[in-house]
């Protein structure tokens, strides 16, 4: 139940029995091996291991196991891919995994009304792809679209480097069909680019990290494929400057479908974590900014980038490099993508999405390194800086595990508290789940988070569907 | 209370004075002339008395106001500029009018972070006219965005031409200060481009039509100004093919930032409405597309332009009036925003806001017209078709009182059920408010209903807030 503390009950032969007739036996998952596949996702190194990991493959399934969870007060964790960086499908309190990984179809793609309607097992990427074939687009694209499902982008609603242009999951989100805990089936809204019908329940689902229902299919909007992109990686001997810089493209009139801003420890990890790509760095290099333009005229385009040249110049920047083939442009993006894993592969971490009012980035930078000399921790930043969204990588490093485990919380509450400060909040796309929520009370009131437990409540009474995230 | 029916208290003298106490005798209005201007909005011909009009301009004002209403259990009715269409501000329930014009405050533009933060009375034009001259753009632009205010705006999640290539008002909207039924005051949300960080109560504010809560401040994301715009009239022989064209302009990779159906009836009630524009329409001319690109290069919005020219001529087309001046531009935007008003004064009306998947346009529209033959009555179409959204106004004519306010209904319930099966919905962009809510169980089963009205009980147990809209 949800009062106060959560309390489930264990599940029984019995149950096992009808989660089988249900799915079928092989889509149960009991022996200890095969449920540890499921008890981690890219978060930290944390492990829950759940007591059954159910793999539906359709809607009146998910419908019939949760009416069954619902009476016997059993917790359900919904999982995707696992690529999580906030441990939103870890299981904490055990109970039903319930993995979304036959829910890989993408059901419609309707070009007449650039449309699609997509099962939420879907790889991003694979989505990515398939539209792109008809001419059409959709922008959403995490570092990890090449393995992430659908289904974790609409939880966490998650964004990517094209979001400062295009802005992130909700913005391509139109209707959606949803299991409640109760087992009822929903839709959402309706296929349509406008709706002022009820309560936007769509944009309520979107983000809500698997706490109010499981969702099932998704309709999105597209756009139309842009035919051309220009990127360029310019070299700043002032990370500072680099963020500044950020800033003033957007003075331009210029809107980049890409602005990454990336430390020079970041890169380097990415170069030695992946190989093939090396890019000469100069000595007294501190940061680095991609830019990414896209669009159907490549004069326009040119003349964007020209202006953007000329911006850069005044500052004290290196060379700037053009990418001049498609391979090119694959290898720095593939770069920056993995900027995350080889910042993980070189040390033990941990990973704070913070975001700020765009110009306000050289000031968070300031502070967070500010706030890292005074705890004593190594901080390794990037992100999307368009977006004023900054992944602040904390590296343990030389920190004693006391430290690490205690008085960094300390620090980290002060990174957190700045990014209010600076117009900000505590996650911009990657969400709260299990390792932010104790920092939720820097951003709302005690009544601010009672009326969102009071929503959970609403669509939850007795607190099965991912029970312990978001909220303490 | 909620239970059920609607029940509330009678506001007492006593009640009265405490209202004063708090803002002020002038700004509490309780002889039947001053509340007589508050009793009905652009929705048909309702009017429905406020017991007191109150006027408060901060938000510790409202929140000591919704204390006592809610511990009395007075129903309270938030307006803006009462230009809505769905009846949304009619204090149907009596009791108090509250009443946003004091709070008409610009508080601030961030120029460096392109946001600005509003209070809800302000009127729409003015706010856009403000951040112009900074070289700054907010989008939504309702027909009625010279006298229709933000808050308006936020309530009914509105839409106008620009949506097409824009966006309605929820994709603008960062954070909100809202005051809830019980006092309580809270902010939604962190004035971010991304934000990954608990519920999105900022979406599910918007659109909620006056029932969760009072908005008292909107902080909104802004964009650089486009340079240009190009805009054309193209009159078609076939009301049909003017719909068709619609969805062709999208397939030449083009996004127009306006793309607006007019049926020749309502142009020329427009045109007999206000003076001093004539446009010489032929004969057999059923429909009219007006057509706005918008961009900073005016040399690729010519070559689209004239993509859009070529493909026109694929239709049976009349001669296409580019406009030529600023001018001109301002008469035919002036002709179309006026089309509503036009037909409202030719004749008693209802008006249907209409929203289907794009392509689906031509197979709305002759439903409507289908629909209209076997009920007898006659519609005057018109709307922002590159959105789906046809504004349909059904004409009184020559039906009998009896029908009118009988079999009418039946055949609106046909027009609806006939976006629902195109896949939209039966509003738009206006809301459900008081005269679309008994339509609300063809969008939404049982279930889906009792899920919204459960999220609103949440925030307003004793269903203070806008009582009677949205369902019934």
């Amino acid at each position: 139940m949800m009062n106060g503390t959560l309390s489930f009950n264990a599940i029984e032969e019995w149950n096992i029995k009808a989660f089988q007739a249900i799915v079928g036996d092989e889509y149960v998952l009991i022996n200890k091996e095969d449920r540890r596949k499921y008890d981690h996702d890219y978060t930290e190194d944390y492990h829950f291991l759940p007591s059954v990991v159910i793999i539906p493959s359709d809607v009146n399934q998910i419908s019939a196991i949760l009416k069954i969870c619902n009476e016997k007060c059993f917790p359900v964790t919904v999982r995707g891919a696992g690529t999580g960086l906030s441990g939103g499908a870890l299981p904490i309190y055990g109970g039903v995994l319930l993995s979304m990984e036959r829910f890989n179809q993408i059901l419609d793609i309707d070009e007449r009304n650039f449309q699609a309607t997509v099962e939420p097992g879907l790889i991003t990427q694979v989505f990515q792809e398939a539209v792109a074939e008809k001419g059409l687009f959709y922008p959403p694209d995490p570092a990890s679209k090449g393995s992430c499902f659908i289904g974790g982008n609409l939880a966490e609603n998650s964004g990517g480097p094209k979001a400062v242009k295009y802005g992130v999951t909700n913005d391509y989100v139109l209707n959606l069909e949803v299991v409640l805990a109760d087992g009822s089936i929903i839709w959402t809204g309706a296929n349509v680019l406008k709706n002022a019908t009820g309560l936007n329940l769509t944009q309520l689902l979107v983000g809500s990290e698997g706490t109010l229902g499981v969702i099932t299919k998704a309709v999105f909007r597209l756009l139309p494929l842009p035919k051309h992109d220009i990127l360029m990686l310019a070299p700043f001997r002032s990370a500072a400057e680099a963020c500044e810089a950020v800033s003033a493209i957007f003075h331009l009139g210029i809107i980049p479908s890409g602005l990454e801003f990336m430390e020079r420890d970041a890169l380097e990890f990415a170069q030695k974590y992946i190989s093939g790509i090396e890019l000469d760095i100069e000595a007294d290099i501190q940061a680095h900014l991609l830019i990414e333009l896209d669009g159907n005229n490549l004069d326009v385009m040119s003349a964007e980038a020209e202006l953007i040249f000329e911006l850069l110049q005044q500052y004290d920047c290196g060379e700037i490099l053009f990418a001049d083939s498609q391979a090119q442009k694959d290898k720095l993006w593939k770069l920056r993508r993995s900027l995350g894993e080889a910042v993980k592969a070189n040390s033990i971490y941990k990973e704070e999405d913070t975001v700020v009012k765009r110009a306000e980035l050289p000031e968070l930078l300031k502070g967070v390194k500010e706030i890292g000399k005074r705890y004593g921790f190594k901080s390794v930043c990037y992100g999307h800086a368009g977006d004023g969204n900054l992944h602040v990588n904390i590296l343990k490093g030389e920190m004693s595990d006391e430290d690490w485990n205690g008085k960094l919380k300390e620090g980290i509450k002060e990174i957190f508290e700045l990014c209010k400060k600076l117009g900000g909040t505590i996650s911009g796309e990657h969400g709260i789940g299990l390792v932010q929520k104790e920092y939720m009370s820097i951003m709302f009131t005690e009544r601010e988070l009672d009326l969102q437990k009071a929503i959970k409540n609403t669509f939850d009474p007795n607190g099965i569907l991912n029970p312990g995230k978001i909220w303490e």
